[in-house]
């Protein structure tokens, strides 16, 4: 046995297969042939390997975001004069990715706990004739309060418990309060971390250092890297007329997009900013139009006299939610191996199109055939084996049909 | 040189290779060969390609929320009535992704800068018997302030500098006191951008269209597109029992999750809906039951007769993550290509398996190894190498030139 | 017609074809050849398939953070004790995922809306000589509000209008006025959800329960699963002082990272922590130094006798950012199957590289090449195209010894 065993390693490791290839000397099938193999790698070089890095491993960035925003509004409302600044302004307070800018509010100064009657809606939803129109103790979808189950004749509408006086919030005010808040600027300060490169990156990227960022002020075409941003440019360069988006309010993306080679030197790593604006409602297909109109409320609490009272704020303003998408690639042996197998595949698939074309599409297809292909039978009616496979190679299947005929002869 | 380069480049473009074939008939090996190789036909075309699209580039979306609770609540403790709408009830105000809603909360009014006795916790972890108990200028993990190194008698607990009078968490409220929160409603606005694809959606799709918006209510199977959803509802599926989350607090998570075609029209693009209980506690494998309990202490500050005050309220609540989860394929070449030349590798294993059962396990296996191999091995002895050879594969092409010359001898 | 339909179908189903191979007998050939397929081979089961776990399907987690801060500070401002709780120091108050943790403030009490000079900075920004270097109505970038159009000879600045008094934060407290928050202690709830195999998990796994809870601080060696951290440990571990970072403010990432390879019990996805400093200025290729830095302000509104007040706070604190980064693995057949089609393609790349070097390298090369290649050429004049192939195949070569010995009879 164990010489049989020596033999079959020294076999293995002294021997190896080829396959056997027959050489076909056909000017047509060859050239098509040759151009689809030059089209396949010129494919897998110049489109997987180069354009789309295919030899790179692929990381997600994580990011983190702080912004701040810096800026004055003066307003003079019915002779009263207000200063507002950022801390005025910004909710929240602490520098999120995702901020609303206020530019426009409607306050209800006073509020406390009573009973008052509901406001009159344009659409009738909140009108009543008689009591009986007032269900005592229920909440209408559209309403502010609990019914009593009064209808006060002078609105039309019925009486409910609650903050009052109702807020009126039928006029939007037009010029938006703090139209000025365009000139306003964002600073933003991103970093991201691609974890499986172990790299940390900011935007505040080499070219950006502090007596830069003093002056600049970001513009796609000549200052591209710098972080500040003024309100009025990131509204109009995402599609909104800042007077319209300041009156009803509004939301913006603004995307920090960092695509990396990380086989380069990391100060090629720049991010890029994007603007868009948000929340479409479909029009047609593909596009979506973005719709106006961002508002939310919010109260300040106050005792006043022993009462319990508040100022509710319906604020509309512009929000930004900053996007990080951060995306790195760096050489790696597994996508390499994976693209180079993938792509001899597919050569097998030229190889596949030309025997097709050789083997069905050429007038001498029976002669190539031939060429390619051997036919084996064993010669069941034959017990002794060897002595026929001595022929073996000797084409004698004589009952084989059609295609191979020739041979038998 | 000259001719020789221009016989090797028509060499290479007139000529091409093809593997030489045996053809075996063998009926168990082709059988079971073909339905191997079938099989992985109907793998490649019906799984990879029909089922899991692999034709198609993936992009993953970027998304943007915002979020409007609307409700009104009305309390009566120890006879003060109040209505809550969804400015005091809701944090933080201005519509983030994630949010809490107010069911229940201890208020504890009236706090200033003073010192007083800890609480005292039913496990005695801030009992005292002496002042040696209590050490000066030192802070217990469990305890609320600075100990002033006094043990007060009445509560058996050290003296504390702190805001005073102490929070008093012992008893939840119960029933929570906010409970009709449960028909509160949460309308989601939600945009993603598949950056790739160059596709902006928002979740107020072709059909949901502001008359809708104004009336309809989630529902899974009758109103599975409407944006408006019960808190309630949200709670239920999520696998909750209203009161009992309404009184502890609890956390949800709320998934628009969009998986999208865009070889399709983009009206197919619609968002599904989903929820689920979240900080789960593990008990046994691969089930985590939800755990309840969310709660988090914000402080209203006031100055009352020169002193600065401060109104704690420990809030349980609802707490609503909101996650969007996109994705979205359309066709490329480079995946397609990629799928194709997988596919093909994995033909190439079918035909290892078929020779491996030619080989090994059919009887004639002799046989057909002699057909599928030609040994070679270099009569080291016989100096004249090529005449052997010349009969060897008998090339009778006498036209043949230079390689393949010594074989027209 | 239908007979030949029948035997095309019988010859497919019954007959298969295989690739006719050679062995070649050439020691370095072969040795270099079983090297590099068993390299391939290596690669494909070591590599792809044990260690990146090339079998498995892929999901990322969906995650969603619960915080909470617990810490007591005292501090006593010329005289004046106060005690801060985490009410009073955390922003925002309701446990999000990002948050601030207050350490140092700048206070300005009691501003209201009023004329007064603009703050002196040190680099004369805001300098002014006469009331010409003051533009009425315009505001400075630098600036605090809007100027009068006085230049007030006291300060050398313009007069603005604006909150009065002008905040002066030229100097930041020093020692940090809440240095104690260096042990406050962070609660992490960390809940994550993978779609694709319906598993939700939470942080607080199988061997973190309430006892424990109650007593562990994290320690990466002793206590790696323990949700609560030590705000000092945090601060050190991602590479700051703390004393420096109170000061002036700074943000630190917490990535929770999972890896779980769902093959496995669930009790092995275990979360583990890591701690980076954020937002660094890019001083020299490939290493971000993290920049200090971190400050918000915030305004408290009041009433006094009638004037609408404000307390502005200049927070700096160390800013907080929890970041899940999920990936979880479990078996599916596609990722396997691709991975193996891919694998054999890369061993189609080994066989090239042989063939390479048996036709260009070795010195018997040719042949080699004429055991390979058969060459084929339509011998136009020759119509008797069968009998010259009948014996093309036939085996000449007699000194060839075992298994073809029996052809030399």
């Amino acid at each position: 046995m164990k010489p049989q065993i020596k033999r079959t390693l020294s076999n293995f490791f002294f021997e190896y297969e080829t396959p056997r290839q027959v050489l076909v000397r056909n000017k047509r099938v060859a050239v098509v042939c040759r151009i689809i193999q030059m089209g396949v790698l010129a494919y897998i070089i110049g489109w997987v390997f180069m354009y789309e890095r295919g030899y790179q491993a692929i990381d997600i960035a994580i990011g983190s975001i702080f912004t701040k925003m810096k800026g004055v509004s003066f307003t003079n409302i019915s002779g009263k004069e207000r200063i507002w600044d950022a801390a005025d302004l910004v909710f929240p307070e602490q520098g999120d990715s995702s901020f609303v800018v206020m530019t426009n509010y409607i306050a209800t100064v006073g509020q406390k706990q009573d009973k008052c009657p509901e406001l009159p809606d344009g659409k009738n939803k909140n009108k009543c004739m008689t009591d009986e129109n007032c269900d005592e103790g229920k909440y209408k979808r559209t309403g502010n309060g609990h019914m009593t189950g009064r209808c006060i004749s002078n609105t039309s509408t019925c009486e409910i418990y609650s903050w009052c006086p109702v807020e009126d919030d039928r006029q939007i005010p037009d010029p938006p309060i703090l139209l000025t808040a365009e000139n306003y600027t964002l600073f933003i300060k991103n970093s991201i971390t691609f974890r499986q490169f172990n790299v940390v990156r900011s935007n505040l990227v080499e070219s950006v250092n502090q007596s830069y960022i003093n002056t600049c002020l970001y513009h796609p075409k000549t200052d591209p890297l710098c972080p500040i941003f003024r309100l009025g440019d990131i509204v109009e360069r995402s599609g909104f007329n800042f007077s319209e988006i300041a009156r009803v309010g509004g939301a913006i993306g603004v995307l920090i997009d960092w695509d990396c080679n990380l086989d380069l030197s990391i100060r090629h790593c720049k991010p890029k900013y994007e603007f868009y604006g948000l929340y479409g409602t479909a029009k047609n297909d593909k596009e979506e139009k973005p719709s106006l109109g961002y508002n939310f409320r919010y109260a300040k609490y106050y005792v006043e006299n022993g009462v319990d009272k508040r100022t509710l704020m319906k604020v509309f303003g512009v929000r930004i939610d900053i996007i990080v998408h951060g995306r790195a690639g760096k050489f790696d042996i597994i996508p390499t191996l994976t693209a180079i197998g993938s792509g001899v595949g597919i050569f097998g698939v030229a190889t596949v199109v030309c025997d097709l074309l050789l083997l069905y599409f050429v007038s001498k297809r029976d002669f190539y055939k031939n060429m390619k292909f051997k036919h084996t039978e064993i010669p069941e009616e034959k017990p002794a084996l060897p002595q026929s496979q001595t022929e073996k190679d000797l084409p004698k299947v004589t009952y084989h049909s059609n295609l191979f005929s020739r041979r038998s002869l």
